[in-house]
This record gives C-alpha cells, sequence and structure tokens, in this order.
C-alpha cells in the first residue's frame, strides 16, 4: 500500500483551486492509483497496464487452481461498498470483483435510514464506515463526495483508499475504464485502439460516460471523434475545447446513419431523462432516428463493434444482441474484469499476479 | 457441469407448447437436473439420490473437518440471488446453503429501484446480472420468469443454472423437494414414503406448495393422499385428474377430526389470502375447524408426524411444538439441506461428495 | 460451546421475577458469557479477559499470517445479524467482526417486508432463521426480545448464543463493552481504570449507554462518576441507587466548565430526541451549555481523554477531532474489536488465540 495520501498539504478550497491535470495527478502514485477519482487521472501506460492485467486475471480466473490464487490475494481485508445512489448493475460488478479476490465486501445501500436521521454530517458517517474497512468504494448523487472523502481522511491516522463508483453527474472513471478495456479487447489483433474512428449517438449532454470516455481516447494516437445527436443533445463545448486542445480529430453531425460505414466502434446511449427534461429532446424528436436497427448491420464494417452502457430501452434493437458484432453484453463482464484489475493495483499486488502469470500460464 | 443447455433448437412458444412431462425432461440430464424450474422435473431416482445425499452432507457437516471439505466446494463459483419477490425464510435457506458449501453469494432483493426505473426489461436486467455469477436463484411474482431466463440464456454464449426459488402462484420446487425428504426422513425406518397415507389441511386451493407435493407423491407406489378443506378452498380439479391419471388412490374430505387417525403425515397450509379473498372461506367460516390443537394429539398415530410449510397463524397450537411428532421445525433445517444437495448436484459435484463421504464416515 | 443453556428449569415468569444480578449470572458459564444480553452480566474478571483478548487479537490482525489464522477460528459456522431496527454503524461493526473471524454473516434487515405480513409471530420467524445459524447477534425496538429468544430457545433441540446488539431503550451491552474497552487501553500505562474520575455529560436521562457504563464502572475500584446535564434530562434516580448500593463515589453537577479539569475521561452524549421530547430540554436549553469547544481543550488534562458513542451533532466541535486526546473514533475501532473477542469468547475459543499469541508473538 502507498504510505503518502498527499493531499495534508493542501487546504479542501487548495485543492479545488487546481487544474484538473495537476489535481488527477495527486491520486497517482508510480504509475498506479491511490485513489480512483476522476477518468483523467489515468495515463495511457496505466490503462495499458490495467488492461493487460485484466486479461492475465481473466485466463486465471478459468481454473480451479487459479481462482484459489485469485480468492487469496485479498483475503486478509474488507471493503465497503457504499451506495447511497442505487445502482444494482455497478454494485453487482464491484461486489462479484471483491469476491473474486477474496477480499470481504460489506454494503451500505441506504445510510439515509440510519444515522443521518439522528442528525450526523455524510463526512462524520462515511468516516465511521470506514473505521472497519481497508477500501471504500462509493456511488453517491453528490458529486465530488469521493473526492472529499479522500482529502479528509488523508488528513486521519487512518486514510484508506477510495474509489469513485459514480458521483452524480460528475464521474464515473471505472465505467470509462471499462470502455476502453472493451475497445482494446476488440481491437487488439487490430492495431489497438490507435487510429480508430469512435462514434458517439444519442444523449451526449448528459451521458458522464460519453465525456470520460472521449477524455480517456486522446490518450491514444491518431483516434477520430463523431458526435452523433439531435442539436439539443450534443456533446457540451467544454468537452470539444479538451479535444481541441488535446489536438484530437472529431466532428459534431445530427445524421447517424451516413456516420455508421466509418465506424470501427459505434457507441449507443440512452436519454438520460431522469436528470430532468432538456426542451425539443423527448423521446419522439430523436426516437428512431438514434436508435440502431437491424437493418444497420449490413451498413457496419465487418471488424467493427456495437457498444452500449446499458441499461437500454430501445437505441438498439433486440434482434441485434445475436450479431457477433454487438459487444454490449460482453462490455458488462469486462467491466468485472477491469475493477478487479484496478482493485489490485490499488493494493499494489499486480505485480504478484503477472508473475503468477508468468510461471502458470505463459 | 452439463454442455447441454438443449433449449436452442425450441422458439419459446414452442418450448410452452409442450406437454409439462415431456418439457421437464428438457431440464434434467442424466438423471440430474441442468435447471431446476418445475417439482414435475423430479423422477424417483432423481429424488432418491437428493435425499441421500442430503444425508450424507449433513453427517459431514457434523466435523470441523467435513465443514472445510464442503467449503472448498464450491468456493470458486458464484451465485446471484435474486429475489424481486420477498421471502426472508427462502432467501436465508438458499443463502445459508450457498454458504456451507462456500459458493460466493449476492443478493438482489430489489431491482426495481435501479434500472427497471430507467426503462430497462426485465430480461436485460437479469441477463446483466447473471454475467458476473454462475449460478442463478430466482424468486419472483411472474409465473414462468426463471424458465423464460433459463431459455433465453440457453441461447447465448453465458448459460448458467437456474433454480426457481417460487414463481408466483406456480411453482415453487425447492419447497416441495424439502416436503419429500422430510418425509423421506421421517419414514427412514419404516419403510419409506410407500404405502403411507398423506392428509393435506386447509387452504389447498391455492397452496402451490400442495399441488407440488401432490404430484411428487405420485412417483411413490401405494400412497394414498386425503384432502381434507371448506368447499370454497378445496384441491383443484386439475390435480385430481392428474392422480387419476397416476392412478393413486385419493378421498376429498370436509371433516378433519375424522381423519386424523389414518394419517401417517398430516400437512397443515395457512389461508393464502395475499392472493385475495376466496367467498365463503374467510377465517371464521375455517377457523377452528382446520387447526390443529393440543387435544388433537391424542387422536395421531405413534409415528406419524405433523407438517407446516410455515409461517403458520393458528392452524398449529404453540403447545403441540414440543411433541415429538411435530416436524414442521426440522422441516425449516431439511429445506436447507435438500438445497445443499441441490446445488451440489446442479454442479455435478454428487460424486465427490459420496467418494469424501465413503472414505472418511463410513 | 457450553452444552448447557439452564434457563429449561425456569418459566418465562420465573426468570423475569429475578433479580438483575442472578438473572444476569445466568448467561454466564465458567466465567464466559453463553449469551450476550446485558451489561450486569460482566464481572471485573470477565471484563479484564475480553479487553486483554481483544488487544491481542488486533495485534495478531496485523500481519497477513496473522488474519490467515483469525480467518480460519470460525469458518466452519454462519451467524445471522438480525437488525430489524436499523443501526449501520452497529450493523457494520460486527459484520467486519464476523469477517475478521470468518465466520459466514447473512443479515436481515427488514423482517416486516415478509412473513410478518402473513401473520406469523415474531418468535417464529425468529425461530425459523435461527435454523439456518449458529449465532444470533439481535438488534429491536422491543425492550427484551434477545432475552425472550434466548429462553424460549433454550426449550429448543436447537438453542443458539444470542448476542443483544441493543433493544429499545434498554440495553445495548457491547457498547458498554466497547466503552469499557476504549477506558482501559487509554489508561493502560496510567494504572488502569481504578481510581478515575469519568464525567458523563448531555443526554443522560435516555442515553442507555451511560446508565450501563455507569453500572460496569462499579467494578473498578475507587472510580468517581460526575453526572453533567440540564434537569430534566439528569441520570436516573435508579442508576445511582445502584451506585450508592455498590458504596460507589459520584457527584450530579449542572455547570459542565468547572468540572473539565477534574476528568480523567469525559464521556459526550447526543440529545437523543427520537424518542420523543422532554419538556425543558429542547437543545435551545441545552445548546451550547452541554458542548465541547475547542477552547475546552486547554481546560483538559493532559492525559485526559474525550469519549462519544458517535453518531454526534454539535456536542464535540470538529477541530476538537486532530487533538490527541479525541477518543471517539478510536472507540468506533475498539468497538469491532471488542466484538471479535466476544464472539470468539462466546465459542469458547479465547485459549486457542491466546495459544498463537504466545507463540507467535510474544
Amino acid at each position: 500500500m502507498p504510505k503518502d495520501y498527499r493531499f495534508s498539504h493542501l487546504s479542501w478550497d487548495g485543492l479545488q483551486g487546481l487544474d484538473v491535470r495537476r489535481k488527477a495527478s495527486l491520486f497517482n502514485d508510480g504509475g498506479r492509483p491511490i485513489h480512483t477519482l476522476v477518468a483523467q487521472q489515468f495515463t495511457r501506460g496505466m490503462l495499458d497496464d490495467l488492461c493487460g492485467l485484466a486479461t492475465r486475471i481473466r485466463r486465471i480466473a478459468k481454473s480451479k487452481d487459479g481462482m484459489h490464487f485469485l480468492n487469496g490475494l485479498l483475503d486478509h481485508k474488507r471493503a465497503m461498498l457504499y451506495f447511497s445512489q442505487p445502482s444494482t448493475r455497478t454494485f453487482l460488478s464491484f461486489y462479484a470483483a471483491c469476491q473474486i479476490i477474496g477480499i470481504k465486501a460489506a454494503e451500505v445501500r441506504d445510510p439515509a435510514t440510519s444515522s443521518e436521521l439522528k442528525g450526523e454530517s455524510i463526512e462524520d458517517s462515511i468516516r465511521t464506515f470506514s473505521s472497519y474497512f481497508d477500501l471504500l468504494i462509493m456511488r453517491t448523487p453528490q458529486q465530488g463526495l469521493a473526492e472529499h472523502m479522500a482529502w479528509l481522511l488523508s488528513n486521519t491516522e487512518r486514510p484508506v483508499p477510495i474509489i469513485n463508483a459514480g458521483s452524480g453527474k460528475d464521474q464515473h472513471p471505472t465505467q470509462a475504464l471499462l470502455d476502453i478495456y472493451t475497445l482494446q479487447r476488440s481491437f487488439e489483433r487490430l492495431g489497438g485502439i490507435d487510429g480508430k474512428t469512435v462514434v458517439f449517438v444519442g444523449d451526449l449532454l448528459r451521458g458522464r460516460t460519453v465525456r470520460s470516455l472521449a477524455w480517456l481516447l486522446t490518450n491514444y494516437t491518431d483516434v477520430k471523434q463523431y458526435f452523433v445527436a439531435a442539436k439539443p443533445l450534443q456533446i457540451g463545448e467544454d468537452v470539444l475545447q479538451q479535444l481541441d486542445e488535446a489536438g484530437v480529430k472529431y466532428e459534431v453531425r445530427e445524421d447517424f446513419e451516413s456516420v455508421i460505414p466509418e465506424a470501427d466502434a459505434i457507441y449507443m446511449t440512452r436519454l438520460q431523462d431522469e436528470w430532468g427534461n432538456v426542451p425539443g429532446a423527448g423521446d419522439k424528436d430523436n426516437g428512431t432516428k438514434y436508435h440502431f436497427r437491424a437493418e444497420h448491420l449490413r451498413l457496419l464494417k465487418r471488424n467493427a463493434i456495437l457498444m452500449h452502457p446499458l441499461p437500454r430501452r430501445k437505441e438498439i434493437a433486440v434482434e441485434v444482441d445475436s450479431d457477433p458484432r454487438a459487444m454490449y453484453w460482453r462490455q458488462v463482464r469486462n467491466g468485472m474484469w477491469i475493477r478487479v484489475a484496478l482493485i489490485v493495483t490499488t493494493f499494489r499486488l499486480d505485480g504478484e499476479v503477472n508473475k503468477y502469470y508468468e510461471l502458470n500460464l505463459e
């Protein structure tokens, strides 16, 4: 475990005042995350390491002996899954990841029923709960809470690593990691992610997934991005500005069908109306226009892939599921494995896994 | 694990069109269940195997060494308990069963709080969750959902075995298994279940337990069944027709007390008014008439047993609990052990258990 | 495990009629608890044993090998955490304690959704749930329910040990144990608890914590107790009477600041208004008067400690948290370790832990 949690010398306001890259670098140590708080903290090297580790882990997991090795990695540690915003799929993905490496998990799904009723601050609650555990995995509706807790605990006698499992409309870094891992695996024998064309479709305004992935793709060489959406749901100017600064090629489009043949990966998204309505962006308006239907399959390149963070409504027709280019069900599994790799790396056990892999599987 | 999930060649409608016996046979493979979906899929041989295995497992479990052997059987696998219909007792019984054989369990108790809110289909939800696990144990209010998911997943790259833990008014096959196991154990030194008289009492109209057990008893030789209930709550004609076809002796009665002395097993049930009211069947009408009271104990044969699936209201007086013929508390434990045996068999580890038993306990 | 559950010969009314000391002695066997139901059952010898064991266990837990030894202690057993009154912190503390010693835990947080709806008695529910487990840890709003279940199960074929994790306004014995453990550790090199001055502040009327701790302190020699509160929230006469009978020195005060310099330990408490309002005791009245503020630190002895059972509102200013005399965050961790020690002792494995400690850490 890294000893240096490094926030102690900064005030909370001081931390918030930093540029996102500078801040993000504080969350890493020697090319590995201390905390996992924002997508921006992952460099190309870190992404390559995590993807490679995830693939080695899933191969190790294929045998009973391998599973026993993995089960023993962290069976002396305990993790808390603090999910004050419900998300069964993200919860189960992390929970299964914990089970695979033997870290004992406990969950808090509805903390409001308890001490918050008694007037306790959320910081006190989480600090208390953290006393019992060696790792916090947090999903909250409050933007920045995971970061705030990381800063707060870094000033106590017992800091623990924190993984942000989604904080409001803000950040969901492990979703971005699983998307990168899915692209990396799909293009493994096709030269990797470098040089590919990625098309984002649907609700680009509110999908934090798209924002994070668009950013992470700037780590790769010569990737072209398309943003295809109805005007009111187009990608934010701030994202485009980041891409401009990074010198990345992109196009903003309204028409979907004409872009399909150019894509190496199409990333469909769902109308995120749980965050409120956007005028002119109702399901009626973008209805069939931004849906992937069975007849679109013939427009799609033979080696292209179709992604979706799920849950879906009708953005992708069910008939498409059985096409080998439909990658969204594998994305789900990839999410579990990249989370395993992330936790292993957070506890600096990646070397131990690599050693086992070399001895037993190469 | 069985490789052949066998539904791939059938459409869902084609599967539904099959006769129940023909359909049930698709869920088994070589005398063992692939999925456990309906009580009808269990043959006499399968029931004998499961009961024998359950008894050997509970003997193995008596020592710390034995528990360690059991704990190691499935510690490389993960199970999801998807309980969208709450049932603390069935949930805990399965959960404890998972703990005994080391399979790592995760639960989904209230999926509605999550992605269903976002407009996802229930099939997508369950398919997603199943991605993280090696076994699904499902309890739902929807009739046939476990069967539908088994069919749906059998057409994907990653089918997993499914155990139906109760689906609406329809099927609850592991309850029927635990009832059979209780009868088998109770009559172990009395010639087994063959030749016995079983009396069902109470709400026979809506108790899926009674319907399943009545069916499973047709696997045994020369069993006589009594159905004792107020007219509006009597057993369905479809059950009686099945018994006629199977050539089984039965009687339909309204008077309870006169039947008690003939019984080898009395199976009391609770008025299932959570499914709605039946005219003329209120608690007032069948009140004390279909209750087992302390004074009935002297009418009961010395070797007879008294069963109840629990929860009870007043069908059996609390004073009866301490009589050695009261078997309902043991039924609860039997449920846990037969579920252990079922999961072990589903993963084809019954041979491994039997080998351990022969080496260490015989 | 102790074989003798000892209630069988007593009726429930007979048990309730006993003096609290006489009754409490029934819950112990040979200087160890069978059940942990009331604070009064712990003698000085038992407290010393538990505190010593907790400290040895936390030292063992510092190494991976040590954690593996602890993990193996009870991995053949299962515990049920029945929490019908929510308390995330107490739940997590017990849950983490179970994880440390490998006992497999299952939780029931909201039993009302299930069989109680179907008209089952709470005794039947808990008896059913207990069938699957080897230890019950119960938190309920009903006073005396843990004791009632211990008595009821002692008359069955399968009694299991019960730990009361809080029963209404009544008892919360493991909270009292963690307070004693915190005092004992803090004064380890200062002659122990004997001879110290303990000051209770705040809502002394309704804090069951204070009542239990005041009692347990009578086990130590020459401890002086202060009760500092607004008149309507002062400690109950019954507690003072017990202290009189035990020959313990105490003072009842209204002014807080003047007592601070005399204290070896200050035990702050929160206004427990979830139990209803007390006339004249609103937050307005006792507001700042019974709060510990940053400027009070200079009144506090150098070796004194500041305790709080948490959750806090404003009883202790957040600025105080970083003072080395602030002990409330350590109290939280102490709670987990003393619960580990309690469960280990309940299963009579304290000797095994002590042996490991002597061989490996002395």
